[in-house]
């Protein structure tokens, strides 16, 4: 959607915080026959017994009524080893950060994020009203900036959103570092964003029981190549889960999402080895970069973030002309380009077609 | 959920706003093998259609893509026969109210109810941090309370919400009363919920164009019979809708949902006999509670609120005993119970149910 039309005559201005606020509009149209590395999804689809298994449900009846969400519940708790009550189902990820914004920032409050970062943290928190309070991700390497991160979690901070690994930069954090800054922010709330979990390894949802201001969520959007159904989980304390439940709509999740969440967790080794063809893609592209001396951020995610420097916008639209789609990121990392990370053969023919471009000047 | 569990040491209070919120879990569990007359779902299920266009699509693959809502945007758009600038597709008519909420309503503004009404509208104005006024349906016919709400709307309102017909009384509102409602809230956002207008004939789409203050919402999980999808749809001028876009979410809304949408509404025939259906049970079910000498709201949706008295929470035990179930909506109106009316056949079994139940005393 383009900018807001000139108000009519009567019409009533929207609050502050919303005529504040950019609009987000990411480009999600036309991607069907294209190679897709601008999004971090999963390039190859979901699990073929995810697709079973909806179909056998579509057979079954059920789309007339509401959601219900224990079986699916259950069967999700356990894969993730946690009691049913230290997690709520969410309409992605977007929800996730939007029910614990809700929760806990009023108007007025001080947020605290890191730039460049993923664009729904400042959305939900601009949303809220909320004053956002941004570090950078900075150095060649786009290191985690944690020194930066402590010395501003003061008394007035009252939430903290982090990705590990981050988007865009595809950079992680280990789990001391985020232990230092649950006990530095101990008056706030700290959402770690596990998005690319699968990919780096690293996880804060053993720190759940003892961390009673840690949030974590994690998405079937990416890996398990599930973004058109839009689900993602929020852990944390049982005490804290009663509250989100409280300000999260009863019905947000669709049931054929949890459905296909139960057959998805039941299919492990497809992940796995989707993960694994992945970390060998992205040797395979980082490699290929080396080779075409073209600078790169180190990922610990799907996706890589190169530098590209004057010509971002340019290999952009080269690779589109052949039908390849990657992520221009320079109105936050000036000059870069995020490239997701499919297979090997997609790394080769994406390769190919970025040194065609690279090499023609 | 349960109430919430005793913090920690260390954790953190939620906002005012959320402490102050009554918890709101619906009961949806173990609904699935018994006749479900308590949600106002569509009880035969979704047209045929829509099944085989979701299995068609499964097998095209798509689930691992980012939703792209063009298509069935342009599709929903002509069946309203509105331009796809007057409207967005919505995670239900949950995510309308919040939406239109959090681009409209400030902490401490003011948002008018009626009482008793859908339990959302409270619940995403609570959220706000809005200042919450309601006012009572009363009378025996549980008649819109129209000079009760222009008196109540003064400088201070901010907005209104109304469901026409309203859940759970089955109240209908002219179209000359909202248009005096707009009139007289020339200052606030004015939202009609219109997710049973199918069986009442009663819209406010027609005055989009002139009205700038009016929502409308319409919603695919009652007659449509896809309650499971979650998907609504918001309308206002185009003005309005391009805020409404700032404060939500890119993605809310399934890919599944949208296409079974795309789907229904080529399939009008299956919707029409469906409605038509439900009208000549609702006759059946009225004629059936005069017979008995129970009370009734006049209704103009797919449901009917009876007059049950004392007798409220037993009969709704019994019937959920021989497999019905219903609504014990005395919460919020004493002594009454809201019924789904599905079809003849339906109707005809928790007649004799409902009878066998009254007469035992």
């Amino acid at each position: 959607m383009s900018k807001p039309a000139r108000l009519p005559k009567g019409a009533i201005s929207p609050r502050e915080a919303v005529l504040r606020m950019a609009p987000y509009s990411p480009p999600t149209a036309g991607r069907a026959d294209k190679l897709r590395l601008d999004f971090n999804e999963n390039t190859v689809g979901c699990s073929p017994r995810v697709i079973e298994s909806l179909k056998q449900q579509l057979d079954a009846g059920g789309l007339a009524v509401y959601p219900e969400y224990g079986a699916a519940k259950a069967a999700v708790a356990e894969f993730f080893r946690v009691p049913q009550d230290q997690f709520i189902f969410t309409n992605g990820t977007d929800e996730a950060i939007q029910v614990f914004i809700n929760t806990y920032v009023d108007d007025g409050q001080e947020v605290l994020l890191l730039r460049p970062a993923y664009a729904m943290y400042r959305f939900y928190a601009e949303v809220a009203g909320a004053t956002v309070r941004e570090i950078d991700y900075d150095g060649p390497a786009m290191e985690f900036p944690l020194a930066g991160v402590l010395d501003a979690i003061t008394p007035s901070t009252r939430a903290v959103l982090i990705a590990n690994p981050n988007n865009p930069t595809g950079t992680g954090l280990s789990l001391a570092a985020i232990e230092r800054i649950l006990k530095r922010a101990r008056k706030a709330v700290v959402f770690i964003d596990e998005a690319y979990f699968e990919f780096s390894g690293v996880t804060a949802l053993g720190q759940i029981e003892r961390s009673p201001n840690l949030f974590v969520s994690r998405t079937f959007s990416k890996v398990y190549g599930m973004a058109a159904m839009r689900l993602g989980c929020l852990f944390s304390h049982p005490a804290n889960i009663a509250y989100l439940h409280k300000a999260q709509s009863p019905y947000s999740v669709n049931t054929l999402a949890v459905l296909a969440a139960q057959a998805a967790v039941r299919d492990t080794a497809y992940i796995e080895n989707y993960a694994a063809e992945v970390l060998a893609a992205r040797e395979l592209l980082c490699d290929g970069l080396e080779r075409l001396k073209i600078g790169y951020v180190p990922s610990c995610a799907n996706f890589v973030l190169i530098r590209a420097g004057r010509r971002a916008v340019e290999i952009c639209d080269q690779l589109r002309g052949q039908g390849i789609l990657v992520r221009d990121r320079s109105y936050e990392a000036p000059g870069c380009v995020r490239i997701t990370v499919g297979t090997r053969e997609q790394t080769r023919r994406l390769l190919g077609a970025l040194e065609e471009i690279w090499l023609q000047r």
